[in-house]
C-alpha cells in the first residue's frame, strides 16, 4: 500500500537534483517555453491516476526524436533521471517521478502520420490520444481494436508502455497484437527502429514486444507502426441479468464454447449495478447478482444472428432479464451503464484501489466467492466488474485512505486477493502493469531467477539506470 | 550463399571437441541409449531443410527439463556448444551444428499435457508435431491456427523458435499470437517460467515473445501454454485464375478493403501453376498468369456467404476462371494444388533456394514485376507463390548448386530481391528466420545499433556463448 506521505520520506533519502548548468542545457534542447521548473507547473505533472504525487525537478515537452535523444544523452552524462509521460492516466504510477528527475511529456508527438488503407497500417506518434486514432481510422472504414477505459484521454504511447487491453480484447487481443514496429530512443540516447511495417516479420529478436509492456523503463517510443483491421460493418449489444453470479460465469463459458467470439463480454456485480443505477437511473436490475453486457460484431447479418444466438444462450443458462438493443439509443443506454461505473464508484468511499487481476475464465466463480469472503472478513466495500471473456476482473476496494484501519484492511484484502488469483493460475495484472503500486507484490508471481533476468535486460538497455527508475522490480522504491 | 564445402573450411578453424570425460557425463545425464556418438548416427542429425550438413560431436535425447538443465550447466562448465533441434525442418539452418557441439533433440518432449476447453488453453511439450496438436484440439471442437507448410512433421518447439506463420496468418496471426507462457531452460542451465496461463497478463517484461522467434539462441523451451480458439464451424475454398498478375494483386487489396478477412489467400504464379499441374493433372489453368486460392471460415452461413462474396469480388476484378468448391472432394483438389508445389518444384532444377520475403500488400505487383526482371536478367527459373494476404511471397530460385555459374547468378538474384524488398518497406523473412543462410544479409534490414543491442541481449542470456552459436548475427559463421 502506498501512502502519499511515503513519498516525502523517500524523497529525503535521494539527493539527486538538477544543477543550473544541466537545466540550462535542457532548456537549450527543447526551448524555453517547453521546459517547466516552477513549482505550480511541476505539480501538474506530479500525479497520475493512482492519486499519488511525486514532484519532479523539471518537465520537458520535446517535439521530435532528436530532442528526446539529446535529453537522454545528457541524462547519462550529467546523471539525472528521466521519466516518460503521456496523459498521466496510468493506474500503477508508471509515469511518476518517484526518484525526482525530469518528466518528458510526449504530448507534442501528436501526429497521425499516415493511415494506409491498402496495407491496413497506421504510422502514428505516441502522443496521439487513443480515441483520436479510433475516430481517424474509423472514418476510413478501418479499425484499431485496443480500447482501454481511458481511451478518450490516454495516449497511444502509454498504451504501448502498459500493453493496454480493454473490453474488445476477448475477440481482438491487446495492444501488443497491433504493434508492428517502433522507433525508440534507448536510455543511452541511441535511436533504434524495431520490427516491420508488414504483417509478418521474424528478422532478429522481437525488440518490439520487449518494449511493449515494459512500462517506459527500456526506452522512449517516438513513433509506431500499428496494424489495423477492416471496420466491422455492424455492432450489436445486449444485456442479461442473472440472479446468481455463478450462473453468469457459467454463461460466459457456454458462450465461448458455442463457437461465437463476442466483441466483448463485460460483467458487473450487484454492487456495480446498484452504483451505476444510482448514477444513471436507466432502470438497471438492481436486485440482480450480476449483469452481462455482450457485444457481437461483423457483417450486418452475422452480427444480427450472433446477438440473437447470444441472447438464446443467456436465456437457456437461466438469465432472468434479457434485452437486445434494437436501435442506437438503446445501445447507448446499455453502454452507458458500464462506462458510468468508474466515476460512480466514489459514492462508496473517497478512495479506491483498483486491481486488474486475471483468472482462467472457468475460475471466475471461485474468485467471485473469494471476493465475497474478503468483503465479509474486512467489512470493506469491494466492487467488481470487468472483462469476463478474458477472466480479467477489476476489483475495486473502496476505502478512506486517511483512515489507518481502512488502509490496513485494504492491504490485507489485496494481499489475499493476489494470493488466491495466483492459486487459481491467474496473474496480478492484466492491463495496468506493475509500476510502483504493485512492485511489492511482483515476487508473488514471478520467480527470483526471472526477476534477475529482467533486471539484467534493464541494465543492458540502461547501463546508467537513468530511465524511469524505481518501477516494476524495485520494492524499496516506495 | 552457403555451399556445403564452406562448412568443412569452417570446421577446421574450430578446435572444440568433447573430451571423453564430458561425453561420459553427458551419457550419465540422459542415459546411454539417449546419447549418440557414432558417425552414422550423427549424420542423421547433421542436416536440415536447407540441405546443408554440419557434423555434430554428439546427439542427445533428454526426456525432461532437469536433464536439459544439466546438459546446459555442464556446457557452461566444460565449454561445449549446445544446439537445440526439433524435427530439423527449418529452412535457414537454425538447428545445424555449425560450430560442432552437442545436438539436443527435443522429440521425446512429445506430450500434450492438457487441452483445457473451458479456458481455451493447451499445455504442451515442444516435441509435439504441429499437426498432432491440430488434430487433438480439433477433436474437441478447438482450433490452433498456426499452420506452417511442414505441419505434418515439424514440431511446436521449432515453430516457437522461428515464430512460424503459414497461410492462416492473414486472419489469425502467427505463432507469437498463440503463446501465453513458456517453461525455458536458459543457456546457463537455470529454469524459468515466462508469461501467463490466461489470455491477458502484463507482469514484468515480455520474456515469452522475446524467446519466440529467437531461433533457439536464448533458451531451450521445455513446455508451453498455448492459446486456442473455438473451431470454426465451416471452411469453404475457391480458386480464381487471372490473366495478369497485377489484376490478381489488385484483387487481394479489394478483398481486404471489402471487410471480409479470409482464412487464407494463397497465390501461385504461372510457373507454380504449371508445375503443380504437371505433378497433379487436375486441370489447373496452365495459361493463367496467376491463381488465387481463397478460404473463408466461420459459422456455416457466414462461410457460405463470405465465399460467394469473395467469388463475386474476384469476378468483378476480372478473374477469368472461378471455381467455388461445392463439396469435400472439390475442396481437397484445390488444396492439393497448393500443397503439391514444394515437392513439385524440383522439376525445375536439382536445388532451390526458398526465400520468404514480405512486402506491403499493395506492393505485390511491384515485386512481381521485379522478379520477372530478375528472371530475365539471370536466366534462372524463379517460381513464386505464397501468402498474398500478408504480402508474404515465397520466392524459389531454382538452380544446380554444382554449377558455379548458377550459384553466382542465384547470389545476384537474392541480393537484388532483398534490396528491392527493403526498398518497398518489406522484410527479408516473414516465417523462416535468419539462421545461417540469411545472416550475411541481416545488416541490409537491421541497423548496427539494433544488432549490437540484440547481441547484448544474447550475452545477457548466454554469457558463455554456448547455446546455438553462429546463428542470426554472425556473418563469419559461414
Amino acid at each position: 500500500m502506498l501512502e502519499n506521505s511515503d513519498c516525502f520520506v523517500y524523497l529525503k533519502s535521494t539527493l539527486m537534483t538538477l544543477s543550473k548548468k544541466t537545466f540550462r542545457r535542457l532548456r537549450e534542447i527543447v526551448g524555453k517555453k517547453n521546459c517547466l521548473r516552477d513549482k505550480e507547473d511541476l505539480a501538474c505533472y506530479a500525479y497520475d491516476a493512482t492519486g499519488l504525487t511525486y514532484m519532479p525537478d523539471a518537465v520537458l515537452f520535446p517535439e521530435n526524436t532528436a530532442e528526446v535523444s539529446s535529453i537522454l544523452t545528457l541524462a547519462n552524462r550529467d546523471g539525472f533521471f528521466v521519466i516518460p509521460r503521456g496523459a498521466g492516466s496510468g493506474m500503477t504510477g508508471g509515469s511518476l517521478a518517484v526518484k525526482q528527475g525530469v518528466i518528458v511529456v510526449m504530448t507534442r508527438f501528436n501526429r497521425i502520420i499516415q493511415i494506409d488503407k491498402d496495407n491496413l497500417v497506421a504510422h502514428v506518434e505516441p502522443g496521439v490520444v487513443t480515441a483520436i486514432l479510433h475516430n481517424a481510422v474509423e472514418k476510413k472504414g478501418l479499425f484499431y481494436p485496443p480500447d482501454p477505459a481511458s481511451s478518450e484521454f490516454c495516449t497511444l504511447g502509454g498504451n504501448m508502455a502498459e500493453c493496454s487491453g480493454g473490453p474488445r480484447a476477448v475477440k481482438y487481443g491487446v495492444t501488443r497484437d497491433y504493434v508492428l514496429g517502433l522507433e525508440v530512443v534507448l536510455p543511452t540516447g541511441e535511436i533504434i527502429n524495431t520490427g516491420v511495417q508488414t504483417s509478418k516479420g521474424v528478422v532478429g529478436y522481437d525488440l518490439t514486444r520487449l518494449i511493449v509492456g515494459s512500462e517506459g523503463t527500456l526506452g522512449i517510443i517516438t513513433r509506431m507502426v500499428l496494424r489495423l483491421l477492416p471496420l466491422p460493418e455492424s455492432v450489436r449489444i445486449m444485456k442479461a441479468a442473472f440472479s446468481e453470479m455463478e450462473t453468469a460465469a457459467a454463461t460466459v463459458s457456454a458462450i465461448m464454447n458455442h463457437g461465437i467470439i463476442p466483441r466483448s463480454i463485460e460483467y458487473m456485480d450487484n454492487a456495480s449495478i446498484r452504483c451505476a443505477e444510482g448514477y444513471l437511473k436507466t432502470g438497471l436490475p438492481v436486485k440482480a447478482a450480476a449483469l452481462l453486457i455482450i457485444e457481437a460484431d461483423g457483417k450486418q447479418e452475422d452480427a444480427d444472428r450472433s446477438i440473437k444466438e447470444l441472447g438464446a444462450i443467456c436465456r437457456s443458462m437461466g438469465a432472468v432479464d434479457i434485452q437486445i438493443a434494437k436501435n442506437n439509443e438503446e445501445s447507448e443506454n446499455i453502454r452507458k451503464a458500464r462506462k458510468a461505473l468508474s466515476p460512480a464508484l466514489f459514492e462508496y468511499g473517497p478512495d479506491k484501489i483498483n486491481e486488474d487481476i486475471v483468472v482462467p475464465k472457468s475460475r471466475i466463480p471461485d474468485m467471485v466467492k473469494k471476493i465475497k469472503e474478503i468483503k465479509i472478513e474486512t467489512g470493506l466495500i469491494i466492487v467488481s466488474f470487468g472483462h469476463a471473456g478474458d477472466g480479467n476482473i477489476h476489483v475495486n476496494v473502496m476505502l478512506d485512505k486517511k483512515n489507518i484501519e481502512d488502509v490496513r484492511k485494504a492491504e490485507y484484502a489485496i494481499d489475499t486477493l493476489f494470493d488466491y488469483t495466483l492459486e487459481l493460475g491467474g496473474t496480478i495484472s492484466g492491463e495496468h502493469g506493475i509500476g510502483i503500486t504493485k512492485s511489492n507484490y511482483i515476487k508473488k508471481e514471478i520467480g527470483l531467477v526471472e526477476i534477475a533476468l529482467m533486471k539484467k535486460i534493464k541494465d543492458t538497455f540502461d547501463p546508467e539506470g537513468i530511465l524511469n527508475p524505481g518501477k516494476i522490480f524495485y520494492e524499496n522504491s516506495i
